[in-house]
């Protein structure tokens, strides 16, 4: 299975694999995928700067992509300590309670850090500069249209733009301002999402824009990858599946309750970041959707009033309230393998599958 | 393109095709699908009787099917007068006053229907007992598992059972239960819906059960069939996009809001039956979902309370106001077409796409 993407993007196959991890994303590249590390997380760019010389050195010189949040509506901009005075105490006695109400124990040391930091656009700009500074091949920005000047810069090193879109209107704007690759994410996807389905979204955004469209959202087999390229895509974006593999440093807790989840268990609510995204459902999510449950508060301020309570239901590493943003396909993911023998299953599935169908003309 | 199911259902094309018009129905028969009549609106089973008369002389010898709505859940029995006095008087109040604030005029004649009582198992028998009679190929059940004397006697008169399920656990107890045909159909569907989408449920259903898989959800065009057949399907089931054609007897004001409606411009919501179903978004659903609007009840309540309420919407035509079941797919009906057009494009599409996406081996 090869598309005119695999030219564009100079890999082997149209596969696309996002994740946080530097060694998910090294394995993917490696393996003839693109892999797209998520930055978000570091609100220290000198700290990403090193994560991209590890992978510089680390996908056997194939390419890899960069992921950052930069949302259409900046957020609240300002200094972690001026944000949280803006957090309601409702709010954080709410959190200290549902902890306490858990079983959720506090850390052993004061958390470190003060949250995502990620998602405001001047922390995102400096991931870009950094992104700027090595052999990347692909930025794409999870949340809304990238800045012009950003796309300008991107286009002027030879790099390519995508963005992620949940609605054929955002796509449109998304190209008119020069992304080269629009990534049509369906209701199914883990993290930030919108409510169109994917069997609905992908062929409107491919109908929508004249550029190359990634399918996303649900996507774990090679069966779904043909379907993607019957409803038009040219390849996929995958984030949630790579969670499963051995690659991703998972605690014991976390992975528990990733292999067990079905595809009921995930919840699409505001708690994690202040914006929609699809997160696993266990006693926090419940906790947060209960009636006398405060509502979410705006991008940025969730994200700093449920940081260090994140730390703390991570640290408990209990699978009945690890936070986590995963997609529907959590329930397909039911045993842990390498990065690559993922790979290898999707194409030759897909491989079998376009085969397969063409027998029904 | 064909697969094993048109020999099992005696059709030319894999498309089954719902709707309660019967003129809709025929035509999709006649075209060479299933078409198959939506019985729910029939409270009295004599008017059935006549409807599936017409049916016999109208579908050029075609076979069809008919969907009854069977909860898997029996919702609570009675009377009308007895089940109305279960309805809180805010409840009331708060239709009243919505449709003062909408501008919706009362009926000129008071309403002749008590509501659509055909979720009552009662009533959904008597659907069963009439479609017994004629010579219809399959039975649909709409909501959980068809009650096994049902199954029993279908399959002794050489007619085939289906039922839709939006979890694969739904769908493993409707094949235990005896059911031939699962429709797996995604949270983009319209009416009664779950909150899987497609591209996930599709495949799990598929691999759950060793019966044949028909696809719905947001199903509209050739590619999204191809799709479907990618994901393991061997036929679809579409719902919401014969609304757009010449058959289906629309007002202006219906008609108006179909076309007009974008993708986003639906909401799941349990205020048309008391169950989560797919509606277009109009002024009257986000009446009830502002914070002041009570909770919807449990089925038959909910529709008891607003069918007063359906009919004057429906009466007043404006396209703002219009209570419609309809799926995601309402964004691409942007024409109004006869269904044999609608049924050969499917056609030619899938075929076309099967076709081009071999080309990606």
């Amino acid at each position: 299975m090869r598309t005119d993407l695999c030219e564009v993007l100079g890999v082997e196959h149209p596969i696309v694999g996002f994740s946080p991890s530097e060694h998910v994303v090294a394995a993917i590249s490696r393996a003839g995928g693109l892999g797209v590390l998520g930055c978000v997380r570091f609100n220290d760019a000198d700290e990403l700067d090193a994560v991209l010389t590890w992978l510089d050195q680390n996908t056997g010189g194939r390419p890899y992509g960069v992921d950052v949040v930069m949302p259409g509506h900046e957020p609240t901009e300002g200094a972690v300590t001026d944000l949280t005075r803006l957090i309601p105490s409702g709010h954080r006695d709410f959190v200290e309670q549902t902890l306490l109400r858990l079983g959720v124990p506090p850390l052993e040391a004061a958390s470190s850090r003060p949250g995502v930091l990620g998602w405001l656009h001047s922390v995102a700009r400096s991931h870009v500069e950094v992104a700027l500074r090595h052999p990347v091949r692909l930025i794409a920005n999870a949340l809304g249209p990238p800045p012009a000047d950003v796309i300008a810069q991107a286009h002027s090193r030879g790099l390519l733009v995508a963005a992620l879109a949940g609605r054929a209107d955002h796509a449109r704007s998304h190209v008119a301002g020069g992304v080269d690759i629009v990534v049509a994410q369906g209701y199914e996807a883990g993290g930030h999402t919108g409510e169109i389905g994917g069997m609905v979204l992908i062929p409107e955004i491919v109908d929508a824009v004249d550029v190359p469209v990634l399918a996303a959202g649900g996507i774990g087999s090679g069966r779904q990858i043909a379907a993607a390229l019957a409803l038009g895509a040219r390849g996929v974006w995958m984030g949630s599946v790579w969670l499963g593999t051995s690659e991703y440093r998972s605690s014991p807790g976390l992975r528990e309750a990733l292999l067990r989840a079905t595809s009921s268990d995930t919840v699409r609510s505001r708690i994690y970041s202040g914006k929609p995204a699809r997160l696993l459902r266990n006693r926090w999510t419940e906790a947060w959707a209960a009636e006398d449950a405060p509502a979410a508060l705006p991008m940025p301020l969730q994200n700093l009033l449920v940081s260090e309570a994140h730390d703390r239901l991570m640290a408990s590493d209990d699978p009945t309230v690890v936070p986590m943003p995963v997609g529907q396909i959590v329930g397909r993911m039911n045993e842990v393998r390498p990065v690559a023998e993922v790979l290898t299953d999707l194409v030759t599935e897909a491989d079998e599958t376009l085969s397969k169908i063409q027998k029904l003309l």
